[in-house]
């Protein structure tokens, strides 16, 4: 029988075809190793994605804190599905076009970490919150932007859940003077529109852990004030921070004897679900040397997503090029990683620790080999890669797998 | 009237809806500036691009070089078409799913500036070749895949034209010694399948002008020593180069008086279609200091895709944050560069000339503003870019807009 491959489905909306019959072309039988699908493509482990998952959510669970992924890492509903199954609390976005997809998904609630900036995108999520009956949290930093908020939801039957977001002084977004933090708090309470729900940070922009732990007491203190104060419109009070790279440090922070008992810990991790051999490795190496819970649960967060690709070309000794590129791949947080080799026989063996990617084009990137290898152009390497994000959004179809490389589902990606 | 948005287009696949509606969706109407689309959006400016396409049709035209544009740059077929009609010869390609969309698109040649690598790669272009009456030429500089590609297609009926790529040491593909070149010569003899073609470079990888002209007339004459040894199974012989920052040079080189009558001199410029405000306009200055016929054409190429946003917030004096980030825009050739400053009132100005983009987050940036900035949250900052290649694979769907903003089309890519 021969065998459809994942480019003939990319193929197939490629050419405009209708994406509708995805599942119906993904065949059963496909292994990766044995060449049944077009390279380059995306793979991601199935068993390890479900480790992954259920490790985050015990971590949360243990620590006593909510989790609401970040679904801007994947963008891919058939994760957030698994996501929300292993008891996330919301599904996290950056847009309105991604709080749709978290919808679609089964998200009943949607916390956007961002201000929601604009007509279209008002009216966008009007659509969304006219036709699902969610609760949509979002962020605000700005008093032009609580008033245009306010005024546009006013002429809807929805109520706009805010979190104040608190900055750092060079950070990203986020109020960082109390004259303000207090002008917002008297904005939102003029409009019937806006539920003043809690506190956001996000304290990824900070580099050093004394520092983020710093900025979260600071955020809890500041929460805890601001209930004193009477200021919020909800019974629970959410207070919230991102937590890839330091999910340890905001569950300390969020312990709940540092909490009053109306307060709502949510941690909005992203990366975790798939992990990483790069940047997210060195984080989490860095956790496991500070954290007593993340050694203790039994197993690990584990990289699963690869890029497979071709030896596109020995054109000297020392240099293989290969058939993958800053199309496919991300490439800003350190490059792919070579982590398998499967020759034309299809013998599958671990990757040269000597190979290294050294450069990326837009479709082939350059890798280092030793003067003796015996690699070969046709022979296929895996790579995994640093930093998920900009790794999914190259692909529009990923092939779940195996530990036997087998295909077992082909999933389709959002963004 | 309530009009659709871009983003809820989008949405319509992210929700998973089926993509066949999306020309109905778009309504007429859109004015960008106007705030009918949800931001950020990508826009291509109707008549920047028809003149590009012209100029460069020109160009080869006046160079009596053939072009065969790179289709991987936009891998928009709306665009592929328009290059079709000004006269491309041939849709340059990178992948075999790439093919699969410059087919689509009415090419009736096709030229694969790589090697074709891969059984599911092979069954993707036989199904291809079967299925549409188009010659396909791709790359070979390699024994063993000449022997793979040689013995799978001798059991279809199809004729794969092969150029040998001739390389630079320490460059990306290509034969860089003279046994290998009679090797391949040899080997490709042995398949009728295969049919040698002419010969392939790509000059981009070299970094000074004198370098790659050098490298350039020696590419033509060893075609012309091949074709006196007569090695070649067509009567007319490729030459081939890139061009995208050299094609000024390439055109030099392959000027009718370097070449002999039956040689056909094709140029795979892919940038140029939408050029940009970074480093293809740094390179078009320079082509345009060096040779004369660029500088008579009577129009210039032109920068003409732009990413439009909303200042997402403004933290502290001198920042601005921009609701866009590394998925909707290239950074690795220089940050998108500030155009146009839409305020709430529509007024539509020049960017300041001191806003900077310093630093791009996955979905946000971050530009250094004036302090005495009357920038605000909501108002619309539109940016050109650099490198476009990086820049169209972040989107789905492309509003073309007249030179007053209005949405005239939308158009979708297929990477």
């Amino acid at each position: 029988m021969k065998k459809l491959s994942v480019a003939n489905l990319e193929t197939v909306s490629r050419a405009n075809k209708g994406l509708g019959n995805v599942q119906q072309l993904h065949k059963s039988g496909w292994n990766i190793a044995q060449q049944d699908v077009s390279l380059p493509c995306l793979c991601l482990y199935e068993s390890r994605l479900l480790n992954n998952i259920s490790w985050m959510a015990d971590y949360t669970n243990q620590s006593h804190v909510l989790f609401a992924p970040h679904g801007k890492t994947t963008m891919t509903p058939a994760i957030f599905k698994k996501q929300l199954a292993a008891g996330a609390y919301a599904i996290t976005v950056a847009t309105t076009a991604q709080a749709v997809a978290a919808v679609t998904s089964g998200a009943e609630r949607v916390l956007m970490a961002n201000q929601l900036i604009g007509r279209a995108n008002y009216q966008q999520l009007d659509d969304l919150l006219s036709s699902n009956e969610i609760v949509f949290y979002c962020l605000v930093d700005n008093l032009d932007n609580v008033r245009m908020l306010g005024e546009y939801f006013a002429n809807t039957q929805h109520t706009i859940h805010v979190l104040i977001e608190l900055g750092v002084p060079d950070g990203r977004c986020g109020v960082v003077n109390s004259q303000l933090l207090a002008e917002l708090i008297a904005e939102i309470a003029k409009f019937d529109s806006l539920a003043l729900a809690g506190i956001e940070v996000y304290e990824g922009v900070l580099g050093d852990p004394l520092a983020v732990s710093q900025f979260l007491e600071y955020a809890v203190a500041t929460c805890k004030q601001l209930i004193a104060d009477n200021v919020f419109d909800t019974k629970q009070v959410m207070i919230t921070a991102g937590g890839s790279a330091y999910y340890d440090l905001v569950c300390e922070a969020f312990h709940p004897d540092n909490l009053t008992e109306n307060m709502l810990a949510v941690l909005r991790p992203g990366c975790y679900v798939t992990h990483d051999q790069g940047i997210y490795e060195q984080a989490q190496q860095q956790i496991l040397a500070r954290n007593e819970l993340a050694c203790s649960l039994g197993s690990e967060l584990t990289s699963c997503l690869e890029i497979w690709a071709y030896v596109q070309s020995m054109p000297e000794p020392g240099r293989a090029i290969i058939g993958f590129g800053k199309r496919d791949a991300a490439f800003d947080a350190g490059f792919p990683i070579p982590t398998l080799h499967v020759d034309q026989q299809g013998q599958i063996s671990a990757a040269n620790s000597n190979w290294k990617i050294e450069k990326m084009m837009d479709q082939h990137a350059m890798m280092k080999v030793p003067n003796d290898t015996t690699l070969r152009v046709g022979d296929i390497v895996a790579f995994a890669t640093s930093h998920p994000c900009l790794t999914f959004d190259k692909w529009r179809y990923i092939n779940v797998i195996d530990d036997n490389y087998n295909v077992v589902d082909v999933v389709e990606t959002y963004f």
